[in-house]
C-alpha cells in the first residue's frame, strides 16, 4: 500500500470516529444484541435482535401462556396486541393508530389492501405497477386479477413510465416506494397525487421504508399502505406484516379476507359475517400472539427515537460508504442514486461475481445480502451502525477484492435462501 | 351430604385412582408444563406450553436469531421449517408428508383451499357448509363469494339435511369434523364418500380433529383440509395453521394468494409468477420463524404416541365426566352425543346461566369455556388430563351449582375474548 493511501484510510477513519463520538444517535445501540466479530449490513433483509427480548419473551412464554394459558387472551391483554402493535407502527409511518393493524404476512396484506381498493373502484380494471417491484407484490397483484378474471389484469410500468401509465382504466397503483433492489426511492408525495388526479389510488409498500426513515402516509394522501415487520423493525424472522387504510376509505373498504377477527363481534359466534367498524375489518384470524408479543417488543426499540435523526445519520452512512467504496474498490458499480432525496437506507453496487464476493466478505464478518443477478446489498440501520463500522466494512470489502478472497468455488454454489 | 351419596362419590375417585395407576399414556404428562391448583379442560381452545419450549425458543431467538442473524434462514434451517413441521401434523393426520404445509391462519388456509377447490370446478358456483360451522370458514367462504361475485354462493344447511343439500350445484362442501360447540362428529369417510358421489369436492376442517384423535385424510380420500395448530397441537395462542392438499389434486390447484414464498424459484427474483412444484405452491409469504419454532417444539410432544390409545382414553375421559356430571349436576342438560363414535374429544352442557357458571367455576380451578349461547364446553386432553382430575373437575363444578357460587355480578359481565 502507498504512503499516501495508508494516510488517506487513516484520515477516513480518523473522520468516521469523529463522527461516532458527536452521534447523536449513539446512545440507542446498546438497545441492541449484536454478535462478535460482525459489521452488520443487512438489517434491511432481517432486523438484528433487540436487547431484552429474549428474557421478556420468556416471560410471554412461561407466564402469560404456560401459567395463564387460555385466560391470556383477556389478562395478558392478547385480544388487544394488534391494536397495540399497530399504534407503534402508525407513529412510524405517520399514520393515524386506527388506520393501521397488524398481522398476517405481507403478501396476505397485499392481497388485502389491493382487493379493498378494487371494492371501491368497481368500474377499473387494471392494476399497475412497477416492473421491478418486490416480486411478491407482482405476483399476488397477478393471483388476484387471475382469481378474479372479467378483465381484471396486472399491469406494469417502470419508474420512468410510470406516471404516463396511470390512464382512465387503473384502479390502483401498488408501489414499493424503495426499490429493494437499487435502493431508489419514489417520491410518495408527488406520485400519490399525481396517481389521485388520474382518478386511482395509491397502495404504497413500505417494506423498506417502515423505521428506516420518516414516513408520512396521511400527509401524503395514501390510499392504503403494508409493510414488512421484519425489516427495519426488527421483529424477528417473518414477523408480522402491517397494513394501513386511509381514514377516509376504512368504513368503505369490502373485506376480500373475511375472517372472525374482523367480525363486528366475533364472540357472538353469529352465522353472518358483519364487518367491524373501522380498522377492525381488515383483521382476519386469529393473531399470532408469539410473533406480535417479539414484534411489540422490539417495537420500543423506537422508543424516544427522533426519526429525522435517523435520516440524517441513514444518509450520512449511505455517503460514506459510497465514498469509501468508490475510492477502494473502483470495479464496483454503483447503482443507488447519489442524490439523497432520491433513495432510501440502503447502498447497492453491481459486480458480475456480485454473489461470490457477498459470500466472501460474510465469511469475513461484513454482512450485506446478494439480490440476482448481480447486486450486492448493504442496509444502513443508524440505530446500531457506527460510522466506523462502514469504514471497516469498506476495508474488509476492499481486502476480498484485492485478494480476490471470493475467487473460490464454496462461493459460487448458491445457497436455498440468498 | 347423604352417607350413600359420600360413599358413591369416594368409588368414584377409586375407579379414577385405578384408572390413572393403569393409564398407558400417564408417562406423557411430564411433556407437559401444567399451572399449580388448575385443572385444564381447555385445550380445546388453547393447548398448555409444552415442557421445554421455552428454553428452546430462547435458543432459537438468542442463538439462532440474536447469533446467525439472517444467515439462519441457510444455517438454522429456517427456509425448510415449513415442511418440518408440515411432516409432523401430517403424520397425525393420516396424510402424505408432501401433502401438507403449515402457515398463516387457520382463516387464511380456508380461503386458500375454497378458492383452490373453485379452480378444479369451474362449471359449478355453490360452496355449501354447516349452519353451526365455527363461524370464520362461513365467513372466509362468504368473503370469497362476494369476492367472485358472477352466481358463486355459500349455501349452508344443518348435520340432517347436509346429505340431501349435496346438489349438482355444489363445487365443494366445507364442513368441520368435530362441532365446536356440541362436540358432535361427522362420519369423515361416509360423508366424503358421498359428496363424491355428487361430484363435489369434501374440505374438512381439523381444527377439533388434530392431535385429538387419529385423523385418516388420505384413507378418507378427503380433497382438502385445514386444521389450527394452538388447540390440541399446543403450539401456542395463535400458533401458525396447516393445509392438506390431496395428492391427486397438487398441480392442478391454481393458488389463489400467490405469494413468493409459493413461486418455484423465489430466489430467483423472477417477474412472472410460476407455481412451485406441489403442495409448495399453497404457501404464500415469508415463513412466521418464531411461531412455526414453537409449533414445531410443540409437536415433538407427540413422538412416540399412539394415537389409538389417545383415542381410547379420550373416550374415556368423556364417558367419566359425563357419568359424574349427570350424576352431580342433574340441572345441566348433556348435548355431546353419548355414542363414542358420534363425538370428538370435548364434552358439551347447557344452562341458561352457563357464562356466570364457567366464570365461577374458572375462579374455582377449572378451566373450560363458554361457547355462546348458553353451552359450558370442556375438552379432553389425553397426553396430560388423568381420570383422577376429571372426578375433581366434577365435584368442583357440583359445589359451584349446590352453593351458587355463579350467582355473583361480576361472573355476569362478560370479558372481550369468551
Amino acid at each position: 500500500m502507498s504512503i499516501a493511501k495508508q494516510n488517506q484510510d487513516t484520515d477516513m477513519m480518523a473522520s468516521a470516529q469523529e463522527s461516532d463520538r458527536l452521534d447523536p444517535l449513539k446512545d440507542y445501540r446498546p438497545r441492541f444484541t449484536l454478535p462478535e466479530g460482525v459489521i452488520y449490513l443487512d438489517g434491511n433483509s432481517l432486523g438484528v435482535l433487540p436487547a431484552g427480548l429474549s428474557d421478556r419473551m420468556s416471560d410471554v412464554i412461561e407466564r402469560q401462556w404456560g401459567e395463564r394459558l387460555v385466560r391470556g387472551w383477556n389478562d395478558a391483554g392478547w385480544i388487544d396486541l394488534p391494536s397495540q402493535v399497530a399504534g407503534k407502527i402508525a407513529a412510524l409511518v405517520g399514520a393515524g393508530a386506527n388506520c393501521v393493524t397488524v398481522g398476517d404476512s405481507t403478501s396476505i396484506n397485499v392481497f388485502k389492501v389491493l382487493s379493498a381498493a378494487l371494492s371501491l373502484r368497481p368500474d377499473r380494471r387494471v392494476i399497475l405497477s412497477d416492473r421491478n417491484n418486490f416480486p411478491t407484490d407482482l405476483y399476488v397483484a397477478d393471483g388476484l386479477t387471475r382469481l378474479l378474471g372479467q378483465g381484471y389484469e396486472l399491469k406494469l410500468a417502470t419508474a420512468d413510465t410510470m406516471e404516463e401509465a396511470v390512464d382512465e382504466t387503473v384502479v390502483a397503483v401498488l408501489l414499493t416506494e424503495v426499490d429493494y433492489r437499487t435502493g431508489e426511492r419514489y417520491d410518495m408525495e408527488a406520485m400519490t397525487r399525481h396517481i389521485h388526479g388520474r382518478g386511482a389510488l395509491a397502495i404504497w409498500d413500505l417494506c423498506h421504508s417502515a423505521g428506516a426513515f420518516p414516513v408520512h402516509l396521511d400527509a401524503a394522501g395514501a390510499d392504503f399502505a403494508i409493510g414488512c415487520g421484519y425489516k427495519y423493525l426488527n421483529g424477528g424472522p417473518g414477523a408480522p406484516a402491517f397494513l394501513y387504510v386511509a381514514e377516509r376509505h376504512l368504513n368503505d373498504v369490502a373485506p376480500a379476507l373475511s375472517g372472525w377477527m374482523g367480525h363486528d363481534a366475533p364472540f357472538a359466534f353469529t352465522t353472518d359475517y358483519r364487518p367491524a367498524d373501522g380498522i377492525g375489518r381488515m383483521k382476519v384470524g386469529t393473531p399470532p400472539i408469539l410473533s406480535l408479543s417479539a414484534l411489540n417488543i422490539a417495537l420500543d426499540a423506537f422508543e424516544g427515537v427522533d426519526m429525522a435523526l435517523v435520516r440524517q445519520k441513514s444518509q450520512e452512512l449511505c455517503d460514506r460508504f459510497i465514498a469509501e467504496v468508490e475510492h477502494r474498490c473502483p470495479e464496483l458499480e454503483l447503482v443507488t442514486p447519489r442524490v439523497r432525496e432520491q433513495r432510501g437506507s440502503q447502498v447497492s453496487f453491481r459486480h458480475p461475481e456480485g454473489y461470490a464476493i457477498m459470500q466472501a466478505l460474510i465469511a469475513n464478518g461484513v454482512i450485506g445480502d446478494f439480490r440476482a443477478p448481480d447486486i450486492l446489498r448493504f442496509g444502513m440501520t443508524p440505530l446500531y451502525l457506527r460510522h466506523t463500522d462502514i469504514v471497516a466494512a469498506a476495508e474488509i470489502l476492499e481486502r476480498v477484492l484485492r485478494q480476490k478472497l471470493w475467487d473460490r468455488e464454496e462461493y459460487r454454489t448458491r445457497a436455498k435462501v440468498t
